[in-house]
């Protein structure tokens, strides 16, 4: 039985170890430091350096080598977290049972840890030791990749089209193209990043693909059931928000019975573009399935 | 005789038609693209990029190979003017005698349009024309050198030292570090990686970061005379708001005569850091005489 547990909690250490040691690199503490470690050790599930690995291990890759790509993919979700809390956007207080970044220190200081994180996760992927000539090359399609799923075509636009839709009531196609933009780019780009980086079967990268779209709207799916039925204690944040925002979620649109079914087909199809690929991707199949039957 | 107008004309056409095209590549027009697209063709003077451009001949190089860094300097710049003019940092109206971003449409898609540009620059420079095997390495090199100068240990820093220090009055030498990283860390990148594109000689790098330097605090400095005797016509913005604002600045520090002076001194230490180049330096050493004679 492979014990996933055991296996999120080793690549946690490892992901965090690698964020905190990118942080302290700069050598003297300020304001924007601080913030940026605020929210980045803020004790975020880390889906998508996972993720990452993952997809290394399953193309049979070393995970270590995916370890620049992973911080970075951190570094950008917790950017696009501090900006979409600020009060020109969500106007969220809280995020993790805590203080939002720019209720900690101020609007200021939040845009500019945000704008500085950003930045980081490319620092991060373009540093020396990357540089090796028959390396280099996969490192600028890993570049590319991110930020085509960071960027206006992708998770920005999403939240570009979350704000618009504000009040409004979506269709279930516009609410499943709205998530696979806002968060299902980020998480694909999360998993061909790490196929990439193993030494990628190109023609298995369709099949990864498919994995990654249908855990990242499973991913939403749950989020939204959570919200309606989740335990705030465990959860660490509050439970019926969507409803009081009248926001449009897949529970409103299907039910909780038929948003739980939904679900489970979309792990189910991740599981099966997973067919023609050997024991190595038993941690991305566990994952799937952790999606939705997580608790928080 | 070295033709400067017609060089910064020919470059800033080769520039402004290069950044159209990476604008349009997405196809569809949204608000994100229209704000991003507002701020990025408002008639900026396009310096960092021609400072790239021209630090590319300068070592011998074809300008047409650093375009795509050129381009990505000239979107991460943009993009932190948006962010400081938002309502949390400066709380600008106006600029380049147009309303600011977050006027023209509103704040949260000044947030996202500014996001989306830094993260499009990243992606231009990893586009898969740059990923042959002998030009990757450079490129990552020059992405590094780009993130770290517009990161929190170079501009972001900047800015946030810059708002820390609004209605204290600074010492010059906390003035001068305050600039070197807020304007002078990305124009040192500029020509860095001008340089490292045109197939740098690693001997003359310091004699460009040195060139580069001192033309960044000659630019700030001339920007601090022009805000004090300037002629808002053809500026295109109001003078006097420095002083309005109570802002630490040059001449409220050295007085005018002494800050001409010392700009000048600034562009004569640029030139002699240019001593060992041939012709080629002409247009860098044309653009140095120009940053502390131009009216705007």
């Amino acid at each position: 039985m492979f014990d996933l547990k055991a296996y999120l909690s080793g690549h946690n250490q490892r992901i965090n170890s690698a964020l905190e040691s990118l942080l302290s690199t700069s050598g003297k503490a300020d304001r924007i430091l601080e913030a940026m470690t605020y929210s980045l050790m803020a004790g975020g599930k880390r889906i998508r350096p996972v993720l990452c690995l993952a997809a290394t291990e399953a193309v049979g890759g070393n995970p270590e080598d995916a370890l620049p790509a992973a911080c970075a993919l951190e570094m950008i979700h917790t950017y696009s977290l501090i900006h979409d809390d600020l009060p020109a956007m969500d106007d969220d207080a809280l995020r993790r049972g805590k203080p939002t970044c720019h209720m900690a220190f101020d609007e200021a200081t939040a845009i500019l840890a945000g704008d500085a994180l950003l930045t980081l996760a490319f620092q991060t992927l373009s540093s020396m030791e990357l540089r090796k000539a028959e390396q280099a090359a996969k490192w600028l399609r890993v570049i590319h990749l991110i930020s085509h799923a960071a960027g206006y075509c992708g998770m920005i636009q999403g939240q570009m089209l979350d704000i618009a839709s504000e009040g409004e009531r979506l269709t279930l196609t516009a609410l499943k193209s709205m998530h696979l933009l806002k968060t299902g780019a980020l998480i694909e780009a999360s998993i061909t990043s790490g196929a990439v980086l193993g030494g990628l079967n190109s023609t298995r990268i369709s099949m990864l693909e498919s994995y990654a779209r249908n855990i990242g709207l499973a991913f939403q799916v749950t989020d939204d059931i959570l919200n309606v039925e989740g335990d705030p204690e465990i959860m660490g944040k509050a439970a019926g928000t969507d409803k009081l925002r009248n926001k449009t979620t897949y529970p409103s649109l299907l039910g909780l019975k038929e948003s739980k079914d939904f679900a489970n087909r979309l792990v189910e199809d991740a599981l099966y573009a997973l067919e023609t690929f050997d024991q190595k991707a038993e941690p991305l199949r566990a994952i799937a399935k952790y999606i939705v039957a997580r608790k928080k």
